[in-house]
């Protein structure tokens, strides 16, 4: 099971559209990718698994610098992950697992947004549920990893 | 179809199991309660309808201060609009719309981050999206609203 770094081009927004939370994040990239503002080899945010050709698993994992960090005490250099999916017929065999170890083999700790139904999962990759604070956390479940 | 501000006790937050997006808020409200430091009749950030006694529709408006601001320019208080649900069997009947027109009625901007498939439901809403900004946004989809 391999993971990589996807690239932005028309191929990889193409196959995004079989994902639920496609929004406007794709739309920028689309826009950008549009307006030649970025190459067509240039990496994304984004990591992915593909069995046979066809991307099964992404997730989105974005580098937040300490300045931005609102989770960590001190404040730090983090990760952020959102988007984590899977397709459905591709669920139940390790794709969901398979991205959050590799980021946090990336050796940074890490803030998500998890989904009702996906607690146990953080939990047993070694996430936890931060204190809920309104203001910050906006109707959000932030779980977090540290290294 | 009548809006009301629901009220923080055990029976709101037992009628809040039924629904999907139950997480580290409800959590926090029901630790609050069961330590006693609210009571029980305060108001929570919810705003529900109710069919026949049973909690169908739900929304969290949260009333944030413009120094918290970060969507609309200059900064204003605004309301942040998340948690917007309406339980499977009475989807279709104008809940949703119901509940977004009395947060309109309250006057001040809105901020909302719109799930994939609901962007039309806002849009006739008078919703628009935001320009993505992944510092900002992380993975969201922000849509706006002004009075």
């Amino acid at each position: 099971m391999h993971v990589e770094q996807l690239k932005i081009n028309y191929k990889t927004l193409d196959e995004f559209k079989k994902f639920r939370e496609n929004g406007l994040e794709e739309l920028a990239m689309h826009e950008e990718l549009h307006s030649k503002l970025i190459e067509n080899l240039n990496l994304s945010p984004f990591y992915g698994i593909y069995d046979d050709g066809k991307l099964v698993a992404r997730m989105s994992l974005y580098k937040m610098d300490a300045k931005y960090d609102r989770y960590f005490d001190p404040p730090q250099d983090h990760h952020e992950l959102w988007k984590l999916e899977v397709l459905p017929g591709y669920k139940g065999k390790g794709y969901g697992s398979a991205l959050v170890r590799y980021a946090q083999s990336l050796g940074l700790p890490i803030k998500t947004n998890v989904r009702f139904g996906a607690q146990d999962f953080f939990i047993k990759l070694g996430f936890s549920p931060v204190k809920y604070d309104p203001i910050r956390d906006r109707g959000e479940n932030p779980y977090i990893w540290q290294p």
